[in-house]
């Protein structure tokens, strides 16, 4: 497997486009994009688990009904979420996308972005609809991964390239999002686009699979969006054998699955609203799977933790103190904390009890832009990871106003 | 009831003192805490629910274990948490305030508060003692309470009088806490002091009662300390004939401490670490109190919504997605939203959509002290209250270098 340019536009037969069509007020960024497959495609998706959920979901989750789509269009500015009008909205979006580019509305999944609760008009749509259909382009990706952004500072996307049964298919994505970030739930907008033959069940198996281990593990703010789902398009043009069970081309397509999502979440946690550093919690010796997921989740999630790393304290009783309020049963006697980065690595905690460590040492390790933060429970084989980012004035800045 | 000065020193028998004895360094605040009775007490106390739980914990519950106790001693600036001498150092501070009180050293319960895993050195105690002592008097609850401060920047003391059986009675109590508050546990220190007689069973139940209404329902922050309690002392030198069942007494008792309580939670989410403006949340109309409280405890927990309060932003989607992430069961369509402070009342929701507001007018209700964020689920006749603070750059600040 190897990494490849391209994002969405990565696998064969898909393009992508963005405009600025007017949504977003005093503002010069592109505000609308779409993804196409030139052939029918498997459609998965998970959502949000927040009850408040944006109208463009729920159109989504009926065209999906039958586990194929191919397009997705998707607006920045406005969640289209807590609006009378919502639904219709959302189903004249599809309908819009559909009638340009010649498919059933049905065909076509929505996704919206921004702020809840305002009415979404379908007008500057409308008009930008044109524009939009003809900056479909295999070069694209760009152009679509700025249209779907909000707070985000940096575009994300990647792909990569792999083999099944043969034939070399890729995978890609791009992402948006950077506030109301949290585990336990599709956490933000993931777009992803795959050549490979796989069945919509198959597909959707993967996709539900992978989240609980990347994609519920980034958290900026523990906030649960409205809006958030992940999709993932599959439209078989690299001509492998179908995939329609479990087994080694499966397992294949979940690594290629898993690299493209884990180097997204690292691009969502580190573009966290306000963020300075990367912060990856990395926890082993775990009694369970669960376990190891709740420590690390807590961790990354507690802002105490992560206002010290904005200051490059190495305060490793933060670190503690959010292990022991997880709600995993623990013997925090045997814990064992350190801090990674490229600048080295040092033991703060043994036993759960602090050791002696060079101040001027972890500062100097917590001063780099990706930390790690390394947990060893020591009661078992279990282990998971997190991601998250530090505190900062800015993330006050940015949410003080969001609005206006 | 009315509202009396004295805070821990209002209720008879009952003397307080605060004394720097130099556990903090660079810093001319009080570190040191005493409060003493001079007649048995009735003892009672909750703890916090992190597994990571400070020395001094376990060294109050043993000593609580017959339900008596006649002194607290409370430490600032150092946890005496996941230290390896711990419990010797916390059994060490009572053996010392027990000798110079003359008292037995399980009459005596510990508590501090400061940086986690650094050790605690008994020297300075032991030093400080013969002025802490020297320091007890009716008038001294400013210094103990200044005593137990870390990141406060004002004292917390209350109290009131009210009549038993024909007697008058009073209970007061001073409050710590300011940054690592969260539901779901006993959530900071609290000492609390009665000259009302009452069994330590039934001042157990009264206590346990109160603060799942009370302090498991203010966050300034997420994070559960490790080193919280609230501990409740009653002395009955009050006169009244001994609470020792459910009725009309024990229902008077309960209303007595409900209102210090509420006035302390007021007081430490309002000096929340950073906190500009006290959040006040008011769930009416819930389909039960449990459910009513997951959504006042969602809703005043938001990073979002405690930012868009800082900045004065009535940005109600926020206050919605909270609701809808709270884990209750509820129909989202059916809430109403309201904003309200002394300057007015704005309805900003309605059946779960946006209503027309003045932003003039929401601008000037939401720039006031302390905000009422007011939510009407409609479905139901439970209610709960949740106290909370804005986010603030310096909540960032404050965090961001702590220990040093």
């Amino acid at each position: 497997m190897k990494l490849i340019e391209g994002g969405v536009c990565a696998a064969k037969g898909f393009t992508a486009g963005g405009v600025r069509c007017g949504i977003r007020k005093n503002r010069t960024k592109k505000d609308l994009a779409l993804i196409f497959s030139e052939a029918p495609a498997s459609a998965a998706a998970v959502y949000t688990t927040n009850l408040v959920k944006g109208a463009p979901l729920t159109v989504t989750k009926k065209h999906l009904a039958d586990g194929q789509a191919r397009a997705v269009i998707c607006n920045s500015g406005n969640a289209n979420t807590c609006n009378a009008n919502g639904i219709e909205i959302a189903e004249g979006m599809a309908k819009l996308a559909a009638e340009a580019l010649d498919l059933r509305p049905e065909d076509v999944l929505v996704a919206s972005t921004g702020v809840i609760g305002e009415p979404l008009s379908l007008t500057p749509i409308a008009e930008g609809m044109g524009a939009l259909v003809k900056s479909l382009s295999p070069e694209g990706c760009p152009d679509a991964a700025e249209g779907i952004m909000t707070t985000d500072t940096v575009r994300k996307e990647i792909a990569v390239e792999f083999e099944l049964g043969g034939r070399l298919c890729r995978l890609g994505g791009i992402a948006k999002g950077s506030g109301m970030i949290h585990p336990n739930m599709a956490t933000m907008l993931v777009f992803l686009t795959s050549d490979a033959a796989i069945s919509p069940s198959m597909l959707q198996k993967a996709l539900s699979g992978d989240i609980t281990r990347t994609f519920n593990m980034v958290s900026v703010d523990g906030d649960t969006s409205t809006n958030d789902m992940v999709v993932l398009l599959a439209n078989g043009l690299a001509g492998n054998p179908e995939i329609t069970e479990e087994g080694p081309d499966f397992t294949c397509f979940m690594q290629a699955l898993n690299t493209v999502t884990v180097g997204l979440c690292r691009m969502i946690a580190g573009d966290g609203e306000g963020a300075t550093k990367l912060l990856e919690c990395r926890v082993h010796g775990a009694p369970g799977e669960q376990a190891a997921r709740q420590v690390a989740k807590s961790v990354i999630c507690s802002s105490l933790l992560k206002a010290a790393m904005f200051g490059a304290d190495a305060n490793w009783g933060r670190v503690l103190c959010a292990i022991g309020y997880s709600g995993a049963a623990l013997d925090v006697n045997r814990i064992d904390v350190g801090f990674a980065s490229k600048a080295g690595e040092i033991r703060v905690c043994k036993n759960g009890a602090g050791v002696p460590f060079s101040e001027e040492e972890a500062k100097k390790i917590l001063s780099e832009r990706e930390i790690d933060i390394l947990v060893d429970l020591n009661q078992g084989d279990a282990a998971a990871t997190a991601w998250g980012c530090d505190l900062t004035y800015d993330y006050v800045k940015i949410n003080g106003d969001y609005r206006t």
